[in-house]
């Protein structure tokens, strides 16, 4: 296949927020495929925060760390158009980290690919509620979380795409379940989901809204947040609660050698005198097929819903990326449609 | 009981690292014992890293604050000399917090007391090895940490009450035990104690050696420090390993409003990322009577010992409490001595 395509590539690392001048658009000849490879044409790339952590200049995560004039790292549905290996055939799906660029000429031995029925849910599924997110709500709630019915859970970052799953995953699950969201609208939309209430963290009554809000104490939070926002929940968790860390965005924009958690005073106490259990999901979300069975049910059962924010065009992405850190009004999964499916 | 006796009290609020001259030492009358009251008189104080938290001005945790002018909140073994109440004699002996003095009228409905029998063991034993911090650290070992035969354990402040009875538990249960502790003659004395190592801290490469210490990695670590010192342990943690937050020494010196784990960078990424599970063992300690039988027993068949560190006359104890947060040189259980037994 002949022709030029549009990448984005790194062109200054990330220091706190990532900014759009950190990115920049290149035009460049479409790869051929080598021996084994398999030319992809992107139709929908995922814009998820922890590709924040791939742009530091120090390395924080080894394998996916973007180098300078590199193309950013990140997962992407695309149509296999061309193929130099005998499992993949012209016309086929696959989701894998195939970065931000409209085509790729991928060795799935260096980038696995997972393919994809159109047929069974739509493409952008695989990047949300039937991909990483969704395992990662699964994992949270049930897994580590071990959310029962008749608990209270609390969520951060409810409008993310794992958080409006978490909720619903919670909903299903039996318990009463509060969401914190930047905004009135964010919060109205979670309440359509199935939240039973959503408090603003913008609202300067924040603190007091959480604690009315859950009038027993917390059994469980998942955090994706950190910070100003997990504060006032600290003293609201009862004896022995967990606390999953599924993210923490407030401090994505700390490099490796930068600060801690300096926003949470009174964490370790409170995990000490309160016998609090706070658990991470890391090399647990490999039971991952087991968590896509159960969304996959519970879409078909109607229990669960997927809101998605949709964006135009690879020269949209570094802007769409950059808002996921400075309170964006997105709700659900946030995607970038970079060709027709 | 007539005469005067010496108390210790609150002169100023403690900032930061506690200071002699936050106490006062005072004379006033040995108080008589009202109604439903007992006499104490106080044979060995306690001095515990916790009664930090109780000489904060701003509240830290409400049972315990000290006021200014208020008697040091602390543990006592002491001996009934008058009583009001039907069920304690004059002779008989208790382990109670009755605070940093010679003599307390004590309510017990006040502040529970617990019998001690000083023919089981001696006395000074109910406040380290059969006391608080014995239950602490088999409720950090086994009930929350859930330490295994063949696992590589690490845990910090191990020259302190709770750390050298916690790696002697390590061995019984069959686990390799290293621990970090501040100079190398509190690690020969860790090792004599049946440590399999030890890792100075203060040495220039404490990061290299620990990482020596420890070739596949630790499955669970014991944290009593926080801060500098756990730094370095975070990345050799297992995947899903476990942190038990038995303490955090490093912060007792901040106050409630002020920073938090700002000297651990990379905390919530690793329990995120590594799937590491945090927790504390508040509320958890309750299983206290069982572990004291294990301690007993293992006291009894030899796999037990429990230094202690002792200290002469209720004068020296603001210094030597001041003294476990600039890194003194006791090791296992800080005693003062307050009267014949």
């Amino acid at each position: 296949m002949s022709g030029t395509m549009r990448q984005v590539v790194l062109r200054a690392y990330a220091k706190g927020t990532p900014k759009t001048g950190d990115f920049a658009l290149e035009t460049v000849p479409i790869p051929p495929p080598g021996p084994g490879q398999v030319l992809l044409r992107t139709i929908w790339l995922s814009l998820d925060p922890l590709i924040r952590f791939a742009l530091d200049e120090n390395l924080v995560t080894g394998r996916a760390h973007v180098g300078l004039g590199e193309v950013i790292y990140g997962g992407a549905v695309a149509e296999v158009v061309e193929s130099q290996h005998p499992d993949y055939k012209p016309g086929e799906f696959v989701e894998g980290r195939t970065g931000w660029r409209e085509y790729a000429a991928i060795d799935p031995k260096t980038v696995p690919l997972r393919k994809i029925d159109p047929a069974l849910a739509p493409l952008s599924t695989a990047l949300g509620v039937l991909g990483m997110p969704g395992q990662t709500a699964h994992c949270c709630m049930v897994e580590v979380g071990r959310v029962a019915a008749g608990e209270t859970v609390v969520i951060s970052a409810a409008a993310g795409a794992v958080g409006t799953l978490a909720g619903q995953i919670g909903k299903i699950l039996g318990a009463r379940v509060v969401g914190i969201a930047g905004g009135a609208e964010k919060c109205t939309a979670l309440k359509a989901v199935g939240f039973d209430t959503c408090v603003d963290y913008k609202a300067p009554d924040y603190a007091a809204q959480l604690a009315a809000a859950v009038p027993e104490g917390i059994d469980a939070y998942i955090e994706n947040v950190g910070g100003a926002v997990t504060g006032p929940v600290l003293p609201l968790l009862k004896y022995r609660a967990r606390m999953v860390v599924c993210g923490f965005i407030a401090y994505y924009g700390v490099g490796r050698e930068g600060p801690g958690p300096d926003k949470l005073p009174g964490f370790m106490r409170t995990i000490m005198s309160k016998g609090l259990e706070v658990r991470g999901f890391g090399g647990i979300v490999a039971a991952g097929p087991d968590a896509l069975r159960d969304m996959a049910g519970w879409i078909q059962a109607g229990k669960l819903r997927y809101p998605e924010t949709i964006v135009q065009g690879l020269d949209a992405a570094p802007a769409a990326f950059a808002g996921i850190f400075s309170g964006n009004r997105n709700v659900g999964k946030l995607l970038v449609k970079i060709g027709a499916a």
